[in-house]
């Protein structure tokens, strides 16, 4: 048999079933366990097939960010589905012909949009009010009691809102590098969240959800607290930023991004790879003082081996990529060969690839791949 | 009539026809005056109907960044094509095929690629030597004329292999902020270039071309210098770093992305817009410590107004991006407005998005553009 390799002519986006099925397998396995629903983020992989590795899994309930991921995963038959991205009231025609379709959650944080919709919602939405715990993107601080009840109060009062308590991301624990780290920041978020549940209760609002999404987390906390839904995403291909801050293990690293060496320098043991921006996207992560693009192995059957030591991505162009090697590691890489990059960052990688050649030998689409006209 | 912005609901790239082809005019004059070849980089803008604009001002022969684009725009009518970027082995059937139908432009570096290219090079191909000025990215050094003449008289013992001369790209140019560093910069380069010209010359290589490609020297050098072809690319719309660091005028930025406003936090004068990594890209310029992804303006008739003072793109996610605002840029948006950012890198924003809306109402694609199936 031909090896899958041999085909690779240019930056190739690698994705290792086994890998990923077990990542689905043991969070889904998780969340089953601390009785919480399980409504992954689908804007990592953004595919109607890695979805059904889901579904194999008892998944029914996901979360997208963008209104067009949702009409993506409803056509391919996700029938609850939540964008859990600030409601944008430009989208409402949109909102209102996917809402009339399947069950549709919104995200909503300020009284403008609250009444925006109740003007103009023409059928049941779930809405989940946004809540900032710490990451200081977008929702209602945690500790403004009086915000959200004002806010939960206008919600209630509207006939197609169907309140469903807190959602949050708590994007700060992405920024740590160690276990006791994230722990800790997620015990504080839920914590948070409770009180505020509990605040809103006391004032006449029952029965609140709490909803919280990030990766490491649910990764390494067990269990997760006082919750009842979890939407993490990344960790069905987790990357070399969830790797070096200990989110995940090497085994757990399901994408890479296959690249054909088309350069050495001796001098500063430097490898030019086919592979820049427009392939891995600009995302790093920071180490020793230097931006890491993503770490750097070598094919090993149909998938990749560890990460060589000290070598890693450090400078990108558009179309370039830089490999910055240790001796050892420039020593073993010719021009013609091709190395795997395991991405800083897999979802905004899926984003700029939308393709993937499987471990087994097929390809995978993502939503808006086109396929090029040969010449 | 109706607002072009009336109809924008999501993030949307928004092309300034007038500044575009006034951009090309200018460099297109230039290029005459100065009497020398302009085969513009069209990694930029990656859209037939775009170059058709380049083809109203006479230019011919056209850059690219890899053999997609080359085979895209040859597809599209363009028969001298560059490929600037290092030749990659496993793609020889594809530069094959092409050689076969075009003038086509490779560039090399390595002894090994020319004795591949020996072996199954099928077609006459133009060759390059790229030579490093500085950038330090790829080539070989501009001072080791040993190791260039040695390359040189191997490509020229290889019948398909025509010689053309020396292709450098000075990417330091873009992390200068003032006109003097670019002009001694490119100063600096073109003479490194034609030291090593004479060299070769004296010993039996005649009649080398120069070629080179930077946007900040050629917009800020006047003349260029002694070389035979330049081959700048994000000039045609430049971006918010090159007006940031005085390459271009305001007037000249010719794309931005108009974003919907969908959330505002008044504690931090902070203003959350749809329009993220995946939209803008992760590329940022730096301004007194910060990172900037974006400079952000107001809709102005079909296109944009000045840049608002102090408010700036400052923090991305996937769909997100957050901006800082004066208190004053603060208090005139809203949400559920548009806001128009312009990227702080625009190629890298092109190749995300791939497709224009264009100040006259049109669309225009780019390669790689797929139609969303409406749900």
């Amino acid at each position: 048999m031909m090896n899958l390799f041999d085909h690779i002519q240019k930056p190739t986006l690698l994705l290792d079933i086994d890998k990923a099925k077990a990542n689905i397998h043991a969070m889904a396995a998780k969340a089953r366990r601390w009785g919480v629903t399980f409504r992954p983020h689908f804007k990592t992989h953004q595919s109607a097939q890695v979805g059904e590795w889901f579904r194999d899994e008892g998944v029914e309930a996901i979360t997208v960010s963008s209104l067009e991921m949702a009409n993506y995963f409803s056509q391919h038959g996700w029938t609850d589905i939540t964008v859990a991205f600030p409601f944008n009231p430009r989208q409402m025609e949109g909102y209102n012909r996917l809402a009339q379709q399947i069950k549709l959650g919104i995200v909503v944080e300020a009284d403008e949009m609250v009444d925006f919709l109740a003007a103009h919602a023409k059928a049941g939405m779930d809405v989940w009010v946004k809540v900032d715990v710490g990451s200081h993107r977008t929702g209602i601080a945690v500790d403004e009691v009086e915000t959200v009840w004002s806010l939960i109060q206008r919600i209630t009062a509207v006939k197609n809102l169907h309140l469903q308590g807190l959602l949050t991301h708590a994007g700060m624990t992405y920024r740590q590098s160690n276990t006791a780290a994230v722990v800790a920041l997620n015990q504080q978020s839920v914590d948070g969240l409770n009180h505020l549940r509990d605040a809103l209760h006391l004032r006449g609002a029952p029965g609140l959800l709490i909803s919280v999404g990030d990766t490491p987390a649910c990764s390494l906390c067990d269990p997760i607290g006082r919750v009842d839904e979890i939407r993490p995403g990344n960790f069905v291909f987790y990357d070399a930023m969830q790797l070096a801050h200990g989110v995940c293990a090497f085994e757990q690293v399901a994408v890479a991004l296959v690249c054909p060496v088309v350069a050495k320098h001796a001098d500063r043991n430097e490898v030019v790879i086919h592979g820049g921006d427009v392939h891995l996207s600009s995302e790093y992560y920071e180490q020793d003082g230097k931006r890491i693009f993503g770490m750097v192995s070598l094919p090993e059957g149909a998938s990749w081996g560890k990460p060589l030591a000290e070598t890693f991505v450090t400078r990108l162009s558009q179309e370039h990529g830089i490999i910055s090697a240790s001796r050892q590691a420039f020593e073993r890489i010719s021009a013609g060969d091709l190395v795997c990059v395991l991405p800083a960052h897999s979802c905004i990688t899926v984003a700029s690839m939308r393709r993937y050649l499987t471990t087994t030998g097929d390809w995978i689409d993502a939503l808006g791949y086109t396929p090029l006209r040969e010449p």
